[in-house]
């Protein structure tokens, strides 16, 4: 029986796309574009910084390398990291269904997230939300010390949440981190991905978007 | 009056995430892994690479090395480019209401091409998907000798198809390649993107699947 439902967050409970698309907005027109630009060559810079930042998984180093090479800009890597940390969740809304379905989970469920990240930037996020009274546990990688997909983050959601592996199932959105980590620390992994060109292995359940949680539980 | 709709290849008439999937599925499963691996695990890697692969964007030397070291295997470069070209065609398939949607076009509006690529890459494709006889003009990178978004390969599908920007319209899913490219070639852009996570600019019509197109031409 299934007695706790975790999340991850980024792209998960929250639009990262959306908020990421927003800050590098921000970050470009504040700190790096000072010429006058019409909206789509700027928009195109947005773009490839959205591309390159892969769903929050890549390498900004390498992500900052590329945008300052292909279109002669000096974007400082601490400068945005830190900038980054502190804003990303000022940006970054919920999915529009969201609150609905916590409603609806909440009383019926114990509830956790497991979210990679800084313990500030996490946070921010989260209390920007809105949604922390809805969880009986958040664990933040900066802070446990280990980063999904390793076993004992999932472990200690468990342990906080004073529930088996089969007892619960786990949300997330990239397969590597989220559906990977569930699984190797035997818990049911559901993948939340909205692009259907995209392979449905069998084994794993999937849903498009948060509100179809609803209808599997 | 618009008298041509000018085409992007990959992501737009075919489902290249799908194609980049089943590809790299059987790219892992016939030269690079060779121990037991279960479903899980084994999607875990086709996932990475897709992630890194940045819908064909990406650089495939750096997704290689991070592939190589995250996992511990040793992909070839060369092995897998070579197989690539030949190969993805193969997997590609068109995305499911493209030969609907170019039937409906075909008579009312001349219909061209502009792909990113190698030449025997992007004929593979287009062969493997039998829709060549749909086109006026197909302009390939590879042999053009010039790629999206410079200006020049928009000119030669305008002077191939004989008409000016304005009677034109141009849809892709690539910001910088389509919608950019198009747009400094003074051709009316349309980006097709399934998320809408992503920011939508006012200036840039915006659809989610190809048939949408019958419903604003």
């Amino acid at each position: 029986m299934i007695k706790a439902v975790i999340f991850d967050y980024d792209g998960t409970l929250a639009n990262r796309e959306k908020g990421a698309c927003s800050a590098y907005r921000a970050y470009l027109k504040n700190f790096v574009i000072k010429e006058k630009i019409d909206d789509v060559h700027f928009e195109a810079l947005v773009q490839d910084l959205l591309l390159w930042d892969e769903f929050g998984a890549g390498n900004k180093k390498y992500m900052i390398e590329r945008f300052n090479n292909k279109h002669g800009y000096s974007i400082n890597h601490d400068h945005l990291i830190n900038w980054w940390i502190e804003n990303l969740g000022i940006y970054e809304p919920l999915f529009e269904n969201t609150l609905k379905t916590l409603d609806y989970l909440k009383g019926k469920y114990k509830l956790g997230i497991i979210t990679n990240g800084t313990k500030l930037a996490q946070n921010t996020k989260i209390d920007c939300t809105n949604i922390r009274h809805y969880f009986d546990s958040i664990v933040i990688s900066g802070e446990f010390g280990k980063h999904k997909p390793d076993v004992s983050i999932f472990e200690e959601a468990l342990r906080q949440l004073d529930v088996l592996p089969h007892e619960a199932i786990y949300v997330g959105d990239s397969f590597y981190n989220d559906v990977l980590g569930a699984y190797n620390a035997k818990i049911k992994p559901i993948w939340i991905w909205c692009d259907d060109g995209k392979y449905n292995l069998d084994s794993t359940k999937r849903i498009f978007k948060i509100e179809d949680l609803m209808e599997i539980l």
